[in-house]
């Protein structure tokens, strides 16, 4: 077996890519085009049962952590070499999209469909997994199981973590039967690749068809509470009032202008509110919005969110709504492996797709992954750069485009032999037996 | 029997009044002090139940209609002379007040108690009224049943509205046990008084005990609904984004500011948002949101209006985000009866309470009441203006100082005779029998 991979007349089938994606659509399917698959309901345990059933087809060896997490493992030549691995998550947002996640398990499975119609054998073994609650929208905060597996957050933590109807994420994955038995705890892993839905417009708007991130942003989510003076709204002069929703009205505005204010590549917004008691005859008495800042830049982010507080406090003085401000989330920046990310592009390059190295906006499984081992993305085209919502897009020519770089990315380092993960921290390598 | 009522040392009990309100307020008590008794919930039988008792102790004629209203009468010398009728309403808003609605109520219960304690034999009968559903909380719209009973609304209508669980009103009515045999219609009656409290600041601004609205304000509702485009927060720039909270805030800003630009008496409000997906990293797709513009000028309203939609539209055409736009509900000013409004003072004056005449910014069952014979209202002080709410308080005495103007106003319209009414077109007295 050579020591590189060289690119051949090897691909994946797209045909079947979008058959497999289309039928994994079918579960949790809404009638606005897109998917509701909330992490570990029946509609997840059902996708969870198909993707087994294909991994079993496929011969596999599958393994259920204790977080529910699914690897499926291929064996590879030199079989006590850590593996490489790819995948991502088959949970949604509520009435979500239908490539958010699939995509990358799904274009990881045709990766290992496609290594066994040639009968490929690998010098690694290679691994796809499934990561349990990516989204978070069920079970707050996402990436989740990725946390518990990459060391970063403890196990009995997570399984305490309750939805709105105060279920637990420990108590469902025991319910839909997905509480493995394996531990969950990272092992050896020599490169991960993450297949992802852009989710932003910047492929489609510079004409390229795979990105490459070299990491993903950093992230500050606050949780901002406000009080008013509830009151009957007929009898209340306009002077004297503490109208919450007006006072929180103002500071929507300020979070909005902030980037403009700030300038760089910053975003922040409003996402969540919740007025009280949202009675359109009553003076709004309290309010709840949360803000969500990202930005490449660290920097960038500390900075505006100190402009921001100023003026949210200055805010509320003026207008006697006494507020409470929470740091809810904070999460510093990911940067990927150098040389996996340009492996991305490269392979890209050599597959004739039009490539861009970016930035990540959206948090994902691969900033867990990446604290333990190296780690990069490939990215493609979100149509109208919607994503999170029914009517997100990919054309299915990008789809297999990207399920063609994971291919000969996962091949090439698989080829890779003993030491040469690009970064000593992550060369942990050791005999699996 | 003299034609005018004198005054004399006749007075209410009003520790007894406030016992009642007291025990009344024990049901559906919260935690903040108030009380929270939906209509025809469990709370609202169980207040009905409570005051049917204290009316058969009084041995009072008691009918419920087919709305629930129910009624008590009290039998005059000239028992077919049309009665005077006094009420309000015993359900309130969610987490609402122990006085808004009860007051009305138990205060005529201390008139009546008062009659009999004093053996007062009055010309003409008296009547105590409970109304259903006068907050419109729980089934929309508010003051469906006093609406019902003066000819303004349908009865089917009214009982097919439902609440947020789907039941219906005429169904639950029937579960609490009070859909009455007796007709839900108007009959003929000579005065109607309302004792309330202000749930506004002017009485206790101007150091004023009794108010003597001249009438209801005229109040718009509306429902806006904006189209934004949802997405991920993180990949998506801040440029091209369309987000229907931040156009929410701004019109928001927009409809507080409009009294400012009016002038007058206008109130404005947002009271209620909806906010779609409504999750903290989804740029929100959808908003909806409501107005409620009041003056007792109907043509400031409808000028306000018209400023107000211009720039609703303006907004959601820069940004990007369709609007639709409803009228929900519009009701003209109601103005009550001059000559009894009149007596409202003047019985003030006379027991020396400091008055003013006023206008009312909520609406009460008397504008219905006031659409079929002579209404007038007594109001007195919200302790801050507050209600509503948890801590809404009217001081003792000022409860004490309502019952007794209203003691006598009773005293004084029952003591009138046949077509001594003021405006001819509510006079239509008949034989009741």
């Amino acid at each position: 077996m050579a020591d590189t991979h060289q690119l051949g007349d090897l691909g994946v089938n797209g045909m079947r890519l979008r058959e497999s994606l289309e039928e994994m659509a079918g579960i949790g399917a809404t009638s606005g085009g897109g998917v509701q698959r909330l992490a570990l309901s029946d509609e997840d345990r059902r996708a969870r049962d198909l993707l087994v059933d294909w991994l079993e087809e496929l011969e596999l060896e599958v393994t259920v952590d204790a977080m529910g997490n699914i690897f499926g493992r291929r064996a590879g030549c030199e079989d006590d070499l850590a593996p490489v691995m790819s995948g991502s998550h088959l949970d949604s947002q509520p009435r979500g999209g239908r490539f958010d996640g699939a995509l990358g398990v799904l274009g990881m499975l045709e990766v290992m469909r496609t290594l066994r119609d040639h009968q490929v054998e690998t010098r690694r073994p290679v691994v796809i997994v499934d990561w349990t609650n990516e989204e978070g929208s069920r079970f707050s905060p996402a990436m989740v199981a990725s946390g518990v597996w990459a060391g970063a957050l403890d196990l009995q933590w997570a399984y305490d973590r309750s939805d709105i109807d105060g279920k637990r994420l420990g108590e469902e994955l025991e319910r839909i039967g997905y509480r493995g038995d394996a531990p969950c705890k990272n092992f050896p892993v020599h490169a991960y690749y993450e297949y992802h839905i852009e989710q932003g417009p910047h492929l489609e708007r510079e004409g390229k068809v795979i990105g490459a991130p070299q990491g993903i942003v950093c992230l500050q989510w606050y949780d901002v509470y406000l009080k008013g003076e509830a009151n009957q709204v007929g009898p209340t002069p306009m002077e004297g009032r503490h109208d919450a929703l007006c006072a929180a009205a103002e500071m929507i505005l300020e979070v909005e202008a902030l980037p403009r204010k700030m300038g760089g590549d910053l975003v922040a917004t409003v996402g969540e509110i919740q007025n009280q008691p949202n009675s359109r005859n009553i003076i709004p008495g309290e309010v709840h919005f949360t803000v969500d800042i990202r930005s490449w830049e660290d920097d960038l982010v500390r900075r505006a969110w100190g402009v921001l507080e100023r003026e949210l406090l200055a805010l509320a003085e003026r207008r006697g709504c006494p507020v409470e401000i929470e740091e809810t989330w904070s999460v510093g920046r990911s940067s990927f492996d150098p040389k996996l990310v340009q492996r991305v592009l490269g392979t890209a390059d050599a597959l004739d797709h039009p490539n861009l190295k970016m930035v990540s906006g959206a948090g994902h499984d691969a900033s867990y992954v990446n604290q333990v081992c190296p780690s990069a993305m490939i990215f493609v085209p979100s149509i109208g750069g919607r994503s999170h919502v029914e009517v997100e897009q990919t054309r299915w020519q990008d789809c297999q485009a990207g399920a063609n770089v994971l291919l000969h990315c996962v091949l090439e380092s698989a080829t890779e032999g003993r030491a040469s993960a690009s970064r000593s921290s992550n060369s942990r390598e050791r005999d699996r037996r």
